[in-house]
């Protein structure tokens, strides 16, 4: 594990992510607000990762608060209406924030402050050991399912894999989503090859993925973007699996700018395209994607890259950081509790009735 | 215009397109090896801007031999090979230095060195000018084409357009191909918005591009490559044009890598895709796209940027700088002697014998 993000003596450690490849840099902070920072800049990403975080961001708010209880639910809510303005589109930041909530609400009149300091840092870790565990989980289901969809080709030669983006340690604090399942699936001997898309403008896949897959020496090549339908027409991708950042309930599902586009390009070239995310991402209050909010986000990330500038930032510049891939162009969502498959509608229609019945 | 290239005082002048469009750096040389590096390294690019620099390059070369007249002959043809092996893709680069090969031969005896010299840069200069006159001519045709196809929405409203890569002045030392189309149909009133994929991994359109729409004033926004799927889906472009490094006769059309995956998006989205270019880059020797050979380049290209690394020089890298669009894919193909429609096969054989007629 490379620790992408720790709770130890009432510090949050994160390596900020935006120094990787190349420098491996971690921040120790006991601020909330560099904390929230974190998650703004993108030092701290990755849906299940942002959920993680903005737990223990609201740990951090709360063991700074100072002066009496009867201040510290505003304090507190207005900590955490901060925290959940950092980043619009992921699901899990909001996930976790409402967990948190909760144990402000149950706790407040019984406990004293330290009390409740301690209940909402147990909340925090439990969140993080669930995404842990959500992604061995999801690396189980996402094994078995490829050893189904592929036996035909399994029986004779090993699978070629796309993923966009990170979704990996770095992404999730565990093994992963979609990368969870390729290395587990890799391990099981089912991957030849994986190609990871570099994913402009920030570049998690040339930056993250590779710096994972290096370190876990699975052999794979970095691609630009837009390589990807001309290596499908070249019959070198079998299949794509991404991760998510918000589900709606038919399926429909945003996930990092350049997935629809990979979905696209699969359903033109007849690949399989595979989305991997703990059922955290999806929100069952949304009928579709339409109801997802898309971040737009600043020009500078596609003028500088590291804080260097490569083009006149005078240049208009429309940058959607995520899109939707209507449920369609999906195979399969893989998910901690096992893969769904259309009719997406019924599937999680489904789930959340178990998940009510169990709750 | 910008002088993308020019040639005075047996001199070639060109912009150092690499630095573009944070300095305009001019470079004067009289080496024919100095400008075939340019050549290779991208400092000159664009398929016909290529070939123009390769009849000058050729006209360097024959500038610097010294020695007698009977060796000429032996060290022009090791210098055209060199230019020829420079870029193995564009077909326009072949196409010049074979006419420059026919001004040897034709004059090799009856001239000396200086008046076949004089005759090498004549005719290197009217491939310039040809080139000029081709982007006329395809902007006019081009807009003839638009007005024709999109008659029932322009009654009510302008058109959006996305372009790819680079295919203005400086592809093509005129007015551009597809980027000419765009200028021409802009004052002819047709188009809203320009939107500029940013094209990685060396990104001309947002370098570029995007530095000669704004030099141009026309309206434009800069996207990443993997966006164009999310903005049609959005409704946010009509139709796409590109140009082409290579066309084979059944219309497969191999241009900038990034090309094929804009298409398939418009063929998902339904959306028009067009392809402007001259026929110098048609060839007709070749039955289909898997003819064209598809240059490979450094893996530096994406860990790279201006020089500056930003990702680890060891992860490996596909870099496939050109795909092919198949013929399927592709509305029409605008050229400065009209437009093609499909069924391509026959609209090029007949292109092929009305050229052989008129020689």
């Amino acid at each position: 594990m490379m620790n992408a993000i720790a709770f130890e003596h009432d510090t949050l450690r994160y390596l900020d992510q935006r120094f990787l490849p190349l420098k491996e840099v971690v921040v120790a902070t006991r601020d909330y607000k560099r904390a929230i920072e974190a998650i703004k800049t993108l030092a701290i990403r990755g849906a299940p990762l942002i959920g993680i975080a903005a737990g223990y961001t609201v740990v951090l708010a709360a063991r700074q608060f100072k002066g009496k209880k009867k201040n510290f639910s505003a304090f507190i809510s207005k900590a955490i209406n901060e925290i959940e303005t950092s980043r619009p589109t992921a699901v899990n930041l909001f996930f976790a924030t409402a967990r948190l909530k909760r144990i402000v609400e149950r706790n407040l009149a019984p406990c004293d402050i330290p009390e409740l300091v301690f209940k909402l840092e147990q909340e925090a870790r439990a969140i993080h050991n669930e995404e842990i565990e959500n992604c061995e989980q999801i690396a189980q289901h996402g094994v078995k399912l490829l050893k189904q969809e592929f036996s035909h080709v399994l029986a004779y030669q090993r699978l070629t894999v796309l993923t966009h983006c990170n979704t990996g340690e770095l992404a999730t604090g565990g093994i992963g989503t979609a990368l969870g399942v390729i290395k587990r699936a890799y391990e099981a001997g089912l991957i030849e090859k994986v190609y990871a898309s570099e994913t402009r403008p920030l570049l998690q896949g040339l930056r993250l993925t590779a710096f994972e897959l290096e370190k876990a020496q699975l052999p794979f090549e970095v691609i630009t973007d837009s390589s990807v339908a001309f290596l499908m027409q070249k019959s070198l991708i079998d299949f794509v699996i991404t991760g998510a950042d918000r589900i709606a309930t038919n399926g429909d599902t945003a996930n990092k700018i350049g997935t629809y586009s990979h979905a696209v390009s699969a359903a033109i070239h007849q690949r399989k395209f595979y989305i991997a995310a703990p059922i955290s991402t999806i929100d069952f209050n949304i009928p579709d994607g339409s109801h997802i909010p898309i971040e737009r986000r600043t020009s500078l990330e596609l003028t500088r890259i590291y804080g260097r500038t490569i083009a006149k930032e005078s240049f208009p510049v429309l940058n959607f950081a995520f899109d939707v891939t209507p449920y369609q162009f999906i195979s399969a969502i893989i998910t901690d509790k096992g893969v769904l498959k259309p009719n997406f509608t019924d599937a999680i229609a489904e789930l959340a009735s178990e998940q009510l019945q169990t709750q």
